[in-house]
């Protein structure tokens, strides 16, 4: 046995795609952002005085007190997908319990899916600008990022996505988020949604749909996601997180049924796969019926936001700037005058005037770069006053750059 | 645009490491022992009958009552943090908050360390016989498995480990479970504890010790976890599944403080870290005070579970087989006669006895292999009445089978 005085190694290596995933400037400023005191229209939170606690502190009452099994280890909540196959129907969509695999949540969703599909150092397919969820997803594996851009109106580049396919690309998936996308607001056109799901199939490369923002649309029915096309070649990601609350941590994917038995292995290497309670507490808060008048709820608060901070940036931005009304989700995308970066403006907004942005090329993936003068704000998570005096503000801040 | 007609591929291509996650025999006998009516040994279930469940309750009807944030995206709990700062005081460590990083369960610990750690195709150190439960995490990495063996007397045979060392392996991670190991019962020596921490020093080789039943000791106070010797490079797995309840999905790590950045950025990618409901629920329940009188229940009763099996074996298991009794956690390791294949036996067992174990050889590590007539018993999910009953049947089985 030999005497060990001084360490042969300092510090622990650790695995090498950690050097990327250092903390950036930009995630620094939105740390600032979380000050007491700023108003943010930063990040995606659902606005929690619309959480309807009540339901749920009855529903958690109920399961502890009537289900023997709420705490212990138990595999996936039966009653739970069959609520989801309901709901799935209310968005255009048929599909079995035995396609619907229970999530913690859309991020668990793609973090199983990418788990799944996609090799160490395998390509995948993103729009250059992308829900950043996503993107963290994706750096362990330091994947080859492939990118096609994304019209402001009618969505992601489909001809862009068949001239990679048709010159022998063949990523492990390609992720979309076709109804009020995040960060860009626009839903993808029905032409193209068609067109979409025919290069999945014709190439037989999955697509991941990520409609989390599905359920919350403010001008009348939207299109149906793209699963209601295909089920074998699209993936369906929802979640409880926007239209219950974040913190229940549940989502599902709709996939083909012979893929469950691996995502329940994966999931099982996750987390075990036996968040039984929060399950549970869902499935009896559907059991009520009361989801379809709290959707209601949610959708007329929101578009009454939506059209509040719209109106306030015709008032306060300046001639230069320019956004689309998005007919869904949590977000208005604003480019400015060309001259701006939004960087530094966020630094500014949030010093002079304690409001808070995010910058849209933070937005960027792979090595795609984008225009530095856009800007994502979020409408869900302040009331209708404090976006009145947000916008009034960065409105201020912007007037003053563009000088 | 092409008209795209037939398919190019007709399967969805899955990641290579998913080849090897195929359902094995012996998971598909697991299944077989969920049936209703099978008396079963095999899962590491804690007794559901004594969960706090009204204590939670309450709890939860606290919590949302009271805490806005509760079902909000938000960071991690402090006060629970503080809370473990306390408990880990009890078992002989001394840490600070800063170096608590809370998890969805040990499961998740396990799997965000490994993301940390390991490189694709990299090295790990295991034990021959280790929880499945790491092994799945390791999977999707396709890692090189260095092993050694453990004494059921003493643990993991720490000598080898030196001489892996010293030779110039240089593992991502050693992985100890020091106190009741999960499956053979036994507990580290003082001796090899002080070693290993040495060693992992030495070498610079991180030590992720799981300590998930460290307060489950039925036999005075257990010796303090070998992170009380190291906080460099000692990364402690806790949980609250075993002694709370597992469907809260509340778990814990204590590493070096300078780690947990990465660890967020990890376990943001892996469910976006907001599990704020189930973290306040758990830190509401140690607010009342009631933990340390629910673990003297636990171990009270835990204990005579395991005496009433350690008696039923010695009355109704054959010569030839052999067993140590476990000083805390919820198994015990039986040794059969050497000409009993125990994965037959359990075919045996669940069709004409209707009870059910784990053969020891399923928890076989790398490429290590094991001597074939072990089994796994678990005590803490069956009441006495039933332990006696399943071991009286088992007993049957096994002097049939040799005979």
């Amino acid at each position: 046995m030999l005497e060990l005085v001084q360490p042969t190694v300092e510090e622990v290596v650790l695995a090498n795609w950690t050097r990327a995933a250092e903390a950036s400037e930009l995630r620094k400023m939105l740390s600032i952002t979380m000050r007491p005191g700023i108003l943010s229209f930063a990040l995606g939170l659902p606005a929690r005085d619309l959480f309807p606690t009540k339901a749920y502190s009855d529903a958690v009452q109920h399961v502890l007190a009537t289900d023997g099994l709420a705490l212990q280890y138990s595999p996936p909540f039966k009653r739970l997908k069959s609520h989801i196959v309901t709901l799935m129907a209310q968005r255009g969509v048929t599909c079995r319990e035995e396609q619907v695999f229970l999530t913690a949540g859309a991020q668990q969703g793609m973090n199983l899916l990418a788990r799944l599909l996609l090799e160490h150092g395998g390509e995948v397919l993103l729009e250059q600008i992308s829900y950043t969820g996503m993107q963290i997803v994706l750096e362990p594996f330091q994947p080859q990022i492939l990118t096609v851009a994304t019209d402001l109106k009618t969505g992601m580049d489909v001809d862009a996505v068949e001239i990679l396919l048709a010159g022998g690309a063949h990523p492990a998936f390609i992720y979309a988020m076709t109804e009020s996308h995040n960060p860009l607001g626009v839903s993808l056109s029905a032409e193209k949604r068609v067109r979409l799901a025919e290069l999945g199939r014709y190439y037989g490369v999955p697509i991941v749909e990520d409609d989390v923002y599905g359920f919350l649309n403010y001008e009348g029915k939207p299109l149906p996601p793209i699963r209601s096309f295909d089920d074998k070649w699209i993936y369906y990601i929802g979640s409880f997180s926007k239209i219950l609350a974040p913190a229940l941590r549940v989502g599902w994917l709709v996939v083909p049924e012979d893929l469950t038995p691996k995502l329940s292995f994966v999931k099982d290497a996750t987390d075990l796969d036996c968040a039984t309670l929060s399950q549970r507490l869902v499935s009896a808060y559907l059991d009520t019926g009361h989801l379809d008048k709290h959707l209601e709820t949610l959708r007329r608060e929101y578009r009454a936001r939506r059209d509040t901070m719209l109106r306030a940036l015709g008032e306060h931005f300046p001639e230069g700037a320019s956004w689309l009304k998005p007919t869904g989700g949590l977000f208005i995308w604003v480019e400015l005058d060309n001259s701006i970066d939004a960087g530094a403006l966020l630094q500014k907004a949030v010093e002079t005037e304690q409001v808070a942005f995010v910058p849209g090329h933070s937005f960027c993936s792979g090595n795609s770069s984008y225009k530095k003068n856009c800007m994502r704000l979020n409408f869900s998570n302040c009331t209708s006053a404090q976006i009145e005096e947000g916008i009034a503000r960065l409105g201020r801040v912007v007037k003053n750059a563009s000088r």
